[in-house]
């Protein structure tokens, strides 16, 4: 099977089974990440008191734990809800988003690393450094990046953590600590929307929800935020900017077909 | 006068008197219930602390009360709010999502219904059922519904708490414990969009503000959203999915008019 | 050099250094305040919990504290922000929304004055006077309004705090005490979308992090936004109401040319 197959595989499966993604996410991009989790067929749940999560993270198929936006009653959240996922054997996706600029996300990161057994890990560049400092020597600032390529970091992590570490930016960079996937494509107006990275956690976790190959799961999320990108880009018209990108991104989501998908970037697993 | 007419007669009532609509709601759909509020003529304010939200709701001319995403806090508002709000004559619109899902929910709304006289119940088939099951055996969960059908049990809520009661889904069912009626149309991309249901309070809420008839208040705020689902999908062009639905709802909604909405699905009242 | 210059090169200033706007601000227009910083080229961030928020705001170039939706954790976030803010000389931009409609705002904005120096605030017309009827009176309910027109006021306040004031309505005023500025254009379509004064501060904010003219920042901020709805409304297609508007707006702010822009409404300093 080629990974093009394992993805259309998985997209049909998303829309045949409807998995039910429980997000603990950050206040800015909720509604979108809600919004493209019912673009692919999906169902998702927000719940983010640790009184209600733990209860709800048990009915769902996937979680996704985003830092955006964090406090004391969030954190516990995560906490009970990816303890009980870990039991359930239900994934979890982790964004550790902003983790090197403030120590209390220094903190929350080092606690939930320790505490849950993640899925998939995904973050920028710097953020993926930041998680791998954490590691290596507890500062967390861009530890040994003149050093190593990112690439490096993230099998790294991704044995020491033995789940998926995906590093997104101009390139995507996605490992199991041993094989290494690249997928290119996407369109820089991606940067220019809030919230793209963190809608891209709620395609890989729709994935993630049907199948145990996480590995595929991940690129497949990556993979149609990409190709969702340079569709969106291409279907402006004139007077459009990054307002309409953001709609025709979600459009392009929820009307993604298998000959539109392959047309894009190219996925690259060695 | 028809249906048709009281539904005219209370929308423009809406955008003589902007009336003010407080909401204490959930992170997900916040901003496209101020938006539907703001795109019939009414006025959106939200305050979602006890130290806040009594005195919002003494100025305002209806409340809604989302669970969609609960804490402590906004527990305690909703609490203070509902009691201000019954004090004074201002009707309140409850929305008891995902009830069913978690004990947390289950406890809350019991401690809602029990505390606040709501003007409006509304929620899709499951979470009616759950909330009926409540009161009949604590538990919750579908109570009787291999034995009822779901009209059966709104109208036996609805008699219980001298409220309307709304079960919004393919096929829409509104009752206050005697009259039931009954609206088709709405288009499925509406189940496809998150927040629907949520922009449905916003409406019912907005037209609960002007009249003492809560009844057809609920049914024009169902039938608005059920018409403007159909005209979105309708004016979608191509290359557009769900993405621009939602934008094209929210249009269809500031744009409607008399004649507009008439020609939609079908509101049977007996 | 003419206003319109000098806001030319601040509009150049923020693309080319992409300044880090904090914003402490509501759940409702949160993503909103994002993706409209984004537009014009400067980068979002979000943090409002005490334990996070000092540390954010210290990378920042400016602040944005916005009372839309408060709690007591969020308040002492804007403090501890506001403090080391004004500890290292970052400007804080203060948008006292609802401020005298509850006795909870109206403390918190009192608090607020009087701990953090602001170097912008920006409200409508009752918001400012409410917050003047704070200082004059300490009943915060248009006190004086009767006597004095709202540019008084505005310029009683800036001299007051030493800061700029801006009063955003069908025409707006800005002063630092002493100049005052009249910006005519807009489109009332403006008022029909939710937080289009919280998207101003986002603007406003990302011009007061590449100059120390906080006067042609807070012009530019709002001339920005009224040229957008200028655009956004006649850039606007048969069926699309105000759904499409708040679209094209964000569209409009991030295509903004110098000649697109210079053809609105008047500005005129005096």
């Amino acid at each position: 099977m080629t990974i093009y197959e394992a993805i259309h595989h998985l997209i049909e499966d998303i829309k045949a089974s409807r998995p039910l993604i429980h997000h603990i996410t950050n206040a800015v991009t909720i509604n979108d990440c809600a919004n493209v989790t019912l673009a692919v067929g999906a169902s998702p749940v927000m719940a983010d008191d640790p009184q209600d999560a733990e209860e709800m993270t048990a009915h769902a198929e996937a979680l996704v734990i985003n830092m955006g936006t964090l406090s004391e009653r969030t954190v516990q959240a995560m906490l009970v809800s990816g303890k009980v996922a870990n039991k359930k054997g239900i994934p979890v996706i982790f964004d550790p988003v902003g983790v090197g600029a403030t120590s209390y996300r220094m903190e929350v990161a080092k606690i939930l690393l320790h505490s849950i057994r993640f899925s998939v890990i995904r973050g920028n560049s710097s953020e993926i450094r930041a998680l791998a400092g954490i590691e290596s020597n507890g500062r967390g600032v861009d530890a040994g990046d003149s050093m190593e390529d990112v690439a490096t970091i993230a099998k790294h992590l991704a044995e020491q953590h033995a789940c998926i570490v995906a590093v997104t930016g101009q390139k995507d960079v996605i490992t199991d600590g041993r094989q290494l996937a690249e997928i290119t494509g996407g369109h820089p107006m991606l940067a220019q929307v809030s919230g793209t990275g963190c809608m891209t956690n709620s395609l890989i976790a729709s994935a993630c929800a049907v199948t145990k190959d996480h590995m595929s799961a991940t690129i497949t999320g990556i993979a149609l935020m990409n190709r969702a990108g340079e569709l969106g880009y291409a279907r402006l018209q004139q007077n459009e900017g990054t307002g309409m990108f953001r709609v025709r991104l979600i459009d392009a989501l929820s009307l993604m077909t298998k000959e539109a998908l392959q047309e894009g970037g190219t996925i690259l697993v060695r």
